[in-house]
């Protein structure tokens, strides 16, 4: 009886495994050299936990269920409510509090290019500050990991506040905010022609209509972002000092990464979660879904407890970030680093074959001997295959001598060598 | 409104999370030094994968439901049938393949010391060969991890072999075998008189409840092991034969360990699943659960596919790690590596201080600096209270000559110190 994975999940074979934990490994170095420290979340949570800050829209995307005890729970379908739900558990904690995870999520949804339901999602907040530094900290955090990750040159930040769009907005005349933020999230996906009518439909004038389609076609950088905006609407004084900031925040970026970072009016992500600055990063060729997205959302933790606790975060999930890294040429290789497959000369030396291997993994290598009880001709052929680099040869003579054959599997030079001197060959692999 | 996590999960903060995961990667990297390779399994599979397993006796312990699709699905309650349906669905794979998997697990159990409703598991297998030497190495795996984890001296190895036991049971004249290692398995938890009740319940005859019994009490090494068993029963050509196996398999486990490793009638790990060596690790003073346990399971393959792959694994969780690691000193402690907090002596600086700290996270340091725009003594104060080890003071004077003070911040020590030079103190703390 054949029974199959479930639909939109993935089994993961070393080939696929070893370089995406390889590479969710180098993001989680990069957050511990910030400071930042590891948490780690449940994946079953109170379906409330959810309906408190998403309402009934996120809540039929989710695997939830009512388990054995009768309570309504699901699987996480994001990370932030629990994050949010440990860090006001807790009052002792010295601010700013930077942590980072790493959870798989679910959302029951139909699966489609780079899109799963379930997947691993590495995520990074930092609670306490409200400040430019604090903001330019998280972008500049999930620029280092895809600069760490060789992708320096493949991609670009894109940069929105939520309270300069709110105030450029009413500026124009337009008081149902929400409304237009939500024809605004959809500008990439739509046609020009498609845009005008919904934000008519949302009751904007034509004059602010045009205007809201020149915003987003500005591409600035900090610099220009004041003098971009004046070409459109006249900021009164509190508006000026929200972009001040956001200039600021983008100027301190650079701080952290040399990569494109620049204003995009089109990103405002989703609803009303988020309070303050947004982001989004894509691949330069734009050829898939954004990579990693986050934002300011200082309202949550107001909602799960008595504090209010400014936050700004970001979640990035592995299945962009491998599509990218592929097309890169950056997804390492599966092969193996250098491997010791150490062979019996004879059956009466697989004993000592097994204590060999145990030593050369005692030098910090890579080691394994048959336990097959193959003939020593079987052996090499199964080293090469499981894909080992090197073949080390045990006869009744090197027993006596010390001295081993190495046999390199890729171009089949043999030397005579000491087990100790085994590790210098990391150097001219 | 405050929303609790749910009864038997854990929310893991820095304190709790990153000992862990120091710990289950220490496991990960002695896999890798064995040539295991890591896979990665969904976290929901069909509740069937389950029930061709174990029955509906574990069903009743998972945190099952039937998702939006219709489908009856489970939260993984244990690695193995989602590693072994993995494995059968690929033919094209070199043996032996040597697989790690590091799942979350779920089960729907009351809570209590050492177990909760979700936890992680550590998971490895050889598939493949059937032999003592595929026998050693999973159990040489289980204790390298424990030895290289600073636990040689705090566990010993409990093996048994379930045709061995099997074998000697139809010896004694007993025929309905299962019904008597469902007993069997209780022997550490009832008293004596109680086991022997049930032994009698069972249609044991009471010369054959005695010498299971003298059985049960019987601590053998390899070498004993036949002469032991000699004392109770004279065995077959058959059994002298599986006898002779297992202690084969306990001398070649001497070649991955020092640790104590015997023979233990009682262990026969539940029913019906496993089909040659079973073994159990257990804390040396008996305090806790077992650590690990694992054996041979030759038919779930069969039972998944028209293949028959030969099988031999273990899983280990983290929660009893844990608690072992604690008691015996060796749980990582919470203080971070040397790390150095970047102060801005004056608010105009405050850029520079955060250069300067991506600088010293490029020497592969683990750096911050100030995003709450704080005074330089409450910067100080802030570099102590998130446990900074070393504190970097930027003025204008530093910054011209290039040359820090840095400040050891448990002992106040200060020196003047060139950037590059940071690195040197590695060694020094």
């Amino acid at each position: 009886m054949t029974i199959d994975r479930l639909k939109g999940f993935r089994d993961l074979y070393p080939e696929d495994a070893e370089p995406k934990f390889a590479s969710l490994n180098v993001a989680q170095e990069v957050a511990k050299s910030f400071g930042f420290r590891q948490i780690e979340i449940p994946s079953l949570e109170s379906l409330d936990l959810y309906r408190l800050k998403s309402g009934d829209e996120l809540v039929s995307q989710t695997f939830s269920f009512t388990d054995r005890g009768g309570r309504e729970v699901t699987m996480v379908p994001e990370a932030t409510p629990s994050v949010v739900r440990m860090l006001t558990a807790r009052k002792d904690l010295s601010r700013p509090v930077k942590w980072f995870s790493m959870p798989k999520i679910w959302r029951y949804e139909e699966p489609q290019s780079g899109r799963f339901r379930e997947h691993i999602q590495f995520n990074a907040d930092i609670f306490g500050p409200d400040t430019p530094e604090a903001d330019a900290e998280i972008i500049g955090l999930a620029a280092s990991i895809l600069d760490n990750l060789g992708l320096s040159s493949s991609y670009s930040i894109r940069v929105n506040d939520r309270k300069l769009m709110e105030g450029i907005l009413r500026n124009m005349g337009i008081t149902d905010v929400i409304a237009v933020f939500s024809v605004i999230d959809k500008f990439r996906k739509i046609s020009a022609d498609e845009f005008s009518a919904q934000l008519a439909e949302a009751k904007v004038s034509s004059e602010a209509s045009s205007k809201i389609v020149s915003l987003m076609n500005i591409t600035s950088n900090g610099n220009e972002l004041k003098s971009n905006v004046e070409k459109i609407i006249e900021p009164d004084a509190e508006l000026s000092k929200i972009m001040e900031k956001v200039s600021q925040t983008l100027d301190l970026i650079s701080v952290y990464t040399s990569a494109d970072v620049h204003i995009d009016f089109s990103v405002v992500r989703g609803l009303s979660y988020y309070t303050g600055i947004v982001f989004e990063v894509f691949d330069s060729k734009g050829e898939f879904r954004s990579i990693l997205g986050g934002g300011r959302y200082d309202n949550l933790s107001g909602l799960m407890s008595d504090q209010n606790i400014p936050s700004v975060g970001f979640g990035m999930g592995d299945v962009v970030l491998e599509l990218l890294l592929k097309r890169e040429g950056k997804w390492a290789t599966m092969s193996m680093p250098a491997s010791f497959y150490v062979c019996a000369a004879s059956p009466e030396l697989r004993k000592q074959a097994l204590s060999i291997s145990m030593k050369i993994r005692k030098l910090g290598l890579i080691s394994s001997s048959d336990i097959s009880q193959r003939g020593l001709s079987a052996q090499l052929k199964n080293a090469s295959s499981l894909g080992y680099s090197h073949a080390v040869i045990v006869g009744k003579k090197e027993m006596e001598s010390g001295n081993f054959t190495l046999r390199n599997l890729e171009d089949g030079n043999q030397k005579s060598m000491a087990l100790n001197d085994l590790h210098k060959l990391l150097g001219e692999s």
